[in-house]
């Protein structure tokens, strides 16, 4: 994985899970075929109530974001077009279902998978999943929707 | 609300979303008759992808905090228990699912309401909803587990 991230083409991108912000995540995803990978490490601050374990809203967090950001990079491959081409297209949340199969521990680095299970017109509905210590630890399904960049990128 | 928070009885909760960690969020909940209610401020930089917005998984965080520190309270209800009263009750989340109505703006104070749908045996389902300026923006269900705690405080 030497080429560029999805998440380094879109510099406008101030997202705090995936994008230029100082206090963020800065998480990195990249096409494998045709599913999508993110490899995090988390601090050891990202924890659940007891220690040892990853905050649920932190793999929320990263969850979304990969997914979003793959939904993104789809839109751009189905018109064969570069990931910094112009114009700029973009995705929102419209929902994120988790299903939390195991603690995640917090001390190790984290794996996501993702892929594109439908495609409709504006939406993209996304499988992703964590993966601990090569568990499945939580299983996600994202319904991202495509938008008019110009109205949220002022 | 002058009286404490459910998480001041929590001291040993270090949780990034609610408890005791210095680099945290720190939500603070209430008993409001039979709805819990958190109001909460986020930082400019917890944003979306286009600055103005509130970060997804920031919203994911807070609702998951806030659902789960009430479906622990209300065990405590149930139980006619102190919140701080010994053996501690803790619940996890088994799945959360969020439907992003409207953006959220990151500048605002926001409200989230929390509600018991539904218990049975060790599950506790709640229904929660962020509110922003007058305007219900995430609708979220929630469903935690009572857990033994000492197989997480060891």
């Amino acid at each position: 994985m030497n080429e560029k991230a999805f998440q380094d083409y879109w510099q406008q991108n101030q997202c705090w899970g995936c994008g230029n912000n100082e206090h963020g995540l800065h998480i990195k995803s990249y096409w494998d075929v045709d599913e999508s990978i993110c490899v995090w490490q988390p601090n050891t601050y990202h924890m659940a109530g007891p220690a040892g374990f990853l905050n649920g809203g932190i793999i929320a967090t990263i969850i979304d974001c990969h997914s979003i950001c793959t939904a993104i990079a789809n839109e751009y491959r189905i018109e064969r077009r570069d990931l910094d081409s112009k114009p700029l297209i973009w995705c929102v949340t419209a929902s994120l279902k988790l299903h939390y199969l195991l603690p995640t521990p917090v001390d190790k680095p984290l794996t996501l998978k993702a892929k594109v299970k439908e495609k409709e017109k504006k939406k993209t509905l996304i499988n992703c999943s964590l993966i601990s210590n090569k568990l499945e630890t939580v299983k996600a399904e994202v319904l991202a929707v495509r938008v008019n960049p110009d109205k949220w990128y002022k």
